[in-house]
C-alpha cells in the first residue's frame, strides 16, 4: 500500500504514522516478506499509537484477522514473525537521528521521519519468536438471559444458567 | 470506502468481513456520520472477527487512533458514538434471513450478505453510550535496564528502578 492509502485510511497526517510506516517497512523488508492476505504474518505491537494503523495497512496483519497482537507496553516495538520462514524480527524506533530544532513543528518531523535513513530512526534485530496460536472460529450459543448469540467460550456459568458477559454483570 | 477496497485492507473475502460491511455501514446511516478523520466517531466492538476490519474501514474508527474500543464478549455487536451529536447506536447481526441452505457455501453467504434487506440480518437501536474518554498522549522515560524509551504510565517500579514490563518480568 503507498503512504496516500494508509493516511486515507488512518484519517489525517502525523508524525505517528509515519514512524508506524517506517518502522513496518523496516521489518518487512528485513523479513522479506510480502503483505499478509491472511495469516501468514503475525505482528506483535507493543504500542496501540496511529502507527499501528501503517502497521496494519502494509503488513496485512490486522486487528479483524487476529493476526495483530497488542501487547500494552508502551514502546515503540514492532516484532513480525513469518509462519512461512520462521524467522522473526524486532523493530525499535528511536528517532536519534532526528533534529532537535524539529521537536515543536509536527509537519516538518513526519515529513523528516518519512524521508531520512533508516538508522537514523530505528534499529532492526533478528530475534526468535515463539510461533503465536491461530486465530481459532469457535460455534455461537444463545445467551439464557437476552437471547443473543455469544461465542461460546465467552459465556458465563451464573447459578446454572449460561450468560453473555452484559447479562452475567447485570446479575451482579 | 468501497468494498473492494476493504477487501484489499482485510486481505481476502469472506462472510465475516461482509457481516461487519453491513453492521458498519447500518451504524453510520443510523447515526448519519462521515467517516471519523480523527476521534469523532467512536466504536465499542464486542468481537475481534474480521467484521472489524470493515468496521476500521467505513467508520474510521481504528486500532491506531484509539477510538476502536474492544470488549471482549464475543457477540456480533457494534455500538457507535458520536462526539458530535452525542447520539449512540447499537447494531446487533442476527442473520435471521440468511437461508440455512448457504451454510455451507462461504461465497455465496458473503454475496447474500452483502445484497440482502437490512432486516435480514441485522437489528439496530438507538443507545444512550457514556461517552468515553480521548485517546491520551504520554511522555516517555528511558527504561532503567534496557535503556529504551517507554510511556511513563507502563513503567513498573522493581526495588526503586523504573522498568518497562518486559525489563521487570525478566527480574522475576
Amino acid at each position: 500500500m503507498e503512504y496516500q492509502e494508509i493516511l486515507r485510511f488512518h484519517g489525517h497526517a502525523c508524525p505517528g504514522l509515519a514512524i508506524g510506516y517506517r518502522m513496518s517497512l523496516a521489518a518487512m523488508d528485513a523479513l522479506d516478506a510480502v503483505r499478509s492476505s491472511d495469516e501468514e504474518i503475525v505482528a506483535i505491537t507493543e504500542n496501540d499509537a496511529c502507527g499501528v494503523d501503517a502497521l496494519q495497512c502494509l503488513t496485512g496483519c490486522t486487528f479483524g484477522k487476529g493476526n495483530l497482537i497488542f501487547h500494552d507496553y508502551g514502546k515503540q516495538v514492532y516484532t513480525l514473525y513469518s509462519r512461512t520462514t520462521l524467522r522473526g524480527v524486532r523493530v525499535l524506533f528511536h528517532g536519534k537521528g532526528i533534529p532537535p530544532e524539529l521537536r515543536g513543528d509536527r509537519n516538518a518531523r513526519a515529513e523528516f521521519i518519512l524521508n531520512a535513513p533508516a538508522e537514523a530512526l530505528l534499529s532492526v534485530t533478528e530475534v526468535v519468536v515463539e510461533e503465536p496460536e491461530r486465530a481459532q472460529k469457535r460455534a455461537s450459543i444463545s445467551c439464557a438471559g437476552c437471547g443473543e448469540e455469544v461465542m461460546e467460550t465467552r459465556l458465563v456459568d451464573v447459578e446454572g444458567r449460561s450468560l453473555c458477559i452484559p447479562c452475567a454483570e447485570r446479575q451482579k
